[in-house]
């Protein structure tokens, strides 16, 4: 039976973490929100499991997975999940913890790029908040981005078994969504990521590599990828960037 | 052999969380950065393992857990590892990413209770953006609080086996946790809790539960707890409450 991915319609947002996995694995899954609503899909059909006061494990919101009746919310945890079916994790059980405990990490730096655009209230407008995004974008770029961008680097250089993947001797979630983090970034901060990136050679050949895989290559290029857009966690705000005017 | 958890000295923070797993299971385990030097313990020693050159698994900050060789970091990620060793997961597979998912739920609501003081930048005194948090925590208290209590409330009615713990028929870490974001909100709003609180009475019997766990209970009173400060995340600053003058 298809996997089913609950998720927002018109945006990558969150949901594009675990798109990338099961598109590079070719598995059969139905984005639901993005299905016509006749055939029982759509937006309604994930409003009626976040508002269901039957379902015994209801998700605090979108991303989720359900599989059978089985529903995981949270993408690290989707990812975890779908991982070893999907072979898209180590083989060893304690390298599945420290990849998850990466893509952890990858989660927190999404919250943070998604704060540089709402500071003080996700229910305020940008325009409301403007000048605190400013602020918060600024601290981004110069401590954030280097605190997290520096750390991977680490990560790729002190692997054992080689910088070409962020865990073990081959590519996990983890590689797909460092790809997704870096094209994020430069959509979003173009200016900035032009000089940031040059110091951190194996994060940006690990982007290029992951793009570089048959499966992700041609889904980039469908339609079935939503470009990025300021609804989505990446939104490119040009007075956010660095050297704003 | 004994577990080794890493968290700063000093404060609950974020290691807290981990912390009351370990105690409510009566389990053994070095709080590391708080023990001394001279046994090879301490600050150093943590950071001797985040700033390691050679170590194949680094974190990206503390909390992390060393098991023999194996560093498995963030709460979530050590809580999903210890929940079936200190017999505090779901016996079900199913159940576990359900269990996890909880906290991840509580991790992401976690982080925006630490926003609430560090909206602009963790790189900033509270003192210079007291402005922007003072806009963040009404924001918080009114629209955040109600959303994350109102959906905890919801778990436990719709648990099928009763509204005692979060998920499954028994006390898992999940509840634990539950117990410690309960604290930690009356300690840094406590007015908008007095008010708020009625309104969670699932949420409220649980936590009440939770402290009458007898190794809770003496671990609470011991002085292996630090007392909630204004180096953690649950802050009292009294010009973030609700109604502050």
């Amino acid at each position: 039976m298809a996997y089913e991915l609950f998720y927002w319609d018109g945006l990558q947002g969150r949901g594009e973490f675990v798109r990338l996995a099961l598109e590079d694995a070719g598995a059969e899954y139905i984005d639901v929100a993005r299905e016509p609503k006749k055939s029982g899909y759509g937006m309604d059909a994930m409003m009626k499991v976040l508002n269901s006061k039957t379902e015994a494990h209801i998700p605090f919101a979108p991303p989720f997975l359900k599989d059978g009746e089985l529903i995981v919310p949270h993408v690290a945890n989707i990812l975890l999940y779908l991982g070893p079916k999907l072979k898209l994790a180590p083989k060893d059980e304690g390298l599945r913890y420290v990849a998850h405990g990466l893509q952890l990490t990858i989660a927190d730096f999404v919250t943070e790029v998604h704060d540089t655009h709402h500071p003080l209230a996700t229910d305020l407008y940008f325009e409301d908040q403007k000048d605190a995004a400013k602020i918060r974008a600024k601290s981004f770029i110069e401590q954030r981005v280097p605190k997290f961008f520096g750390y991977f680097e680490r990560v790729l250089k002190q692997n054992p078994h080689g910088d070409k993947q962020m865990v073990g001797d081959a590519v996990t979630y983890v590689d797909l969504s460092m790809f997704q983090l870096v094209e994020g970034l430069h959509y979003a901060f173009p200016r900035a990521m032009k000089t940031l990136s040059k110091h951190y050679p194996r994060v940006a050949a690990l982007h290029d590599a992951v793009l570089a895989r048959p499966n992700i290559a041609a889904y980039v290029d469908s339609e079935r990828r939503i470009p990025f857009n300021e609804s989505g966690i990446f939104r490119h705000y040009p007075e956010l960037d660095q050297n704003a005017k």
